[in-house]
């Protein structure tokens, strides 16, 4: 197995993304790993930083695609990028699966056009585990602004099939994110979808709203990527708030101080439980090959955590599955619209 | 000034409702409180609790419209419950402000229907402080689901005076919820708001993300009702799972109790600081006389805060200067369509 890494992307590169690739060399000593960057910079990072790439493959790349580009510089102004050059390795068959930490459009983009989604998939959609006690996988989380009830379903199928081979479950939960639990609830577009997952493959526990999110209501929890985009980001928002208040909290005096060392440890267990990085970065579900978006923040830990769950979806062969319900689906929209075609319209009733 | 409050809806009605009163009539002696509900239920329980119900008036009704009833129950059915009763009576002037803990939907139908809207306001939206270090006020909570830009610029205009004539900021920043910052981010409503609000009267400041809503990025937040409720209810969420984990973190060993101990004052400051029922209710901005929308599970306190709410609201007249403005907003969107309609069309150019 050969994973694809891109050092050049994300806050903390090249020099983190370069170390995570080493750490998971390490840890999996049987593994291929290539990273993709600038060959110059790699060289003087790994000089200036005394680190050896023993067993690692350079694949050189030029240009560099930047939070602010545009998603499709991927495939245009910067096809010469870490980024590209890494989906398009990918896309020939020189790796399994490709790692980035870089911006999310142009990864999204990349990603449907070098390396293409999987037959009878409408939509590939960025999957983040949160993480809570128990984890719940979020999709989409802002590749598709705009979908149908039928790209919700494919969403809840493939984020079903996920939890279901990486976490292990038996049987996943998949909730449909809503602004209340009854049946009718939503815009036009939640109340279409219910009714789809009510009668899909997956086990569909029904509306979710955002307060349950964290107390075990599903495994899966399927919206648009607007409203995916803005509650993955509220989630965030508050980790860190929280944050700042349990350090204000503890930093003020010597005796909240002295309390705070004297739960230093279930705290830290707690930040650790907490830490997304934890759970490796977010696939794209629905691109033929696995694609892993690492957080923008990622430091060298998250980069090999997030190595390690490349190597989780390619051996588990997720993308098999996924083509072969994909084909079944499709079959099922065609009936549908057959079926509807049908219909008495009414002025034959 | 007189004051109504719905005593037989919310989570804790009616005891904490009838107490909520009673405080209030306390602090605000000179205050004219008209409490809306069964006199049976209440005589009851004034007389198994001890209360005096002395200075309070009591409306009588006669059913009460529960979480499940249908919104438009409110002018249907169950036009005798204290919901209905209690606005009839408000958009008769036998009240100048009506605060409930009950049904939402139902709120929101019976305001529209019975005490109606500012004229030249659109859609009448319910507004949330999020309790945060510098409080945001949210807005749509979740009365339009669906709403276009000049809904959007509206909310944005009545959250802007709120939080200046209520929290006494001079030119409160208005945000619009997004899922980036760029001005051409999000679907078409927010690409055409974000265009809106740049020559609208308000202080725009641009688009904000959920992860900035609770560092000080902007003192009100627009979206439309879907959106906001979801984003309110994880917000929500997320401050009960801290909270618990907080609780899990000090109450497992002796020392870890100890170390509770040691930061308990100043743990009950964060606390309090993030109670929203110090902040009162939600109001309905739009509706021509102020209705606040208690929480459900409000105690006497958030009850006696919900009506000081109530009664600022009424006293800086905040509806005057709405329907000031509605008017001209009005006279803005007919010179808009005047201008679009006298614009040459393709054929013509």
């Amino acid at each position: 197995m050969r994973i694809l890494i891109d050092v050049m992307s994300g806050d903390n590169a090249p020099l983190e993304l370069i170390r995570g690739a080493v750490m998971a060399k390490e840890e999996y000593p049987s593994l291929s790993i290539a990273i993709v960057g600038c060959e110059e910079t790699i060289n003087d990072v790994v000089e200036a930083e005394g680190i050896s790439l023993d067993g690692i493959e350079v694949i050189p790349s030029v240009s560099v695609i930047g939070m602010e580009d545009k998603a499709l510089s991927v495939v245009r102004d910067k096809k010469d990028s870490s980024m590209s050059v890494g989906l398009q390795k990918l896309a020939a068959g020189e790796g399994d699966a490709f790692v980035s930490a870089g911006n999310t459009g142009a990864l999204i983009a990349g990603a449907t056009l070098l390396v293409r989604r999987i037959r009878g998939i409408r939509r590939a959609g960025i999957a983040t585990v949160l993480p809570f006690p128990t984890p719940v996988l979020l999709m989409d989380c802002g590749a598709n602004l705009e979908v149908l009830p039928e790209d919700l379903e494919q969403f809840a199928f493939m984020g079903s099939l996920y939890m279901e081979k990486i976490y292990g479950l038996e049987s996943p939960r998949v909730g449909l994110l809503n602004n209340g639990t009854e049946y009718n609830k939503g815009l036009p577009l939640q109340v279409a979808t219910y009714e789809r997952l009510t009668k899909s493959d997956v086990n569909f526990v029904g509306n979710v709203e955002g307060k349950t999110l964290p107390f075990d209501s599903c495994d899966v929890a399927v919206t648009d990527g607007f409203t995916g985009n803005l509650v993955l980001k509220v989630i965030e928002g508050m980790g860190k708030f929280f944050g700042g208040a349990l350090k204000d909290l503890f930093h003020s005096t010597v005796t909240t101080k002295l309390s705070g060392l004297m739960v230093k440890g279930r705290l830290q267990e707690f930040k650790k439980k907490m830490d997304s990085s934890e759970h490796g970065g977010a696939p794209l579900l629905g691109i033929s090959k696995p694609v892993i978006k690492a957080h923008g923040s990622s430091d060298a830990k998250a980069i090999k955590n997030a190595v390690h769950q490349a190597m989780t979806f390619v051996s588990t062969e997720i993308n098999y599955d996924i083509a072969e319900w994909a084909t079944a689906f499709e079959e099922k929209l065609k009936n549908e619209a057959a079926e509807k075609a049908a219909e008495p319209t009414a002025e034959t009733k």
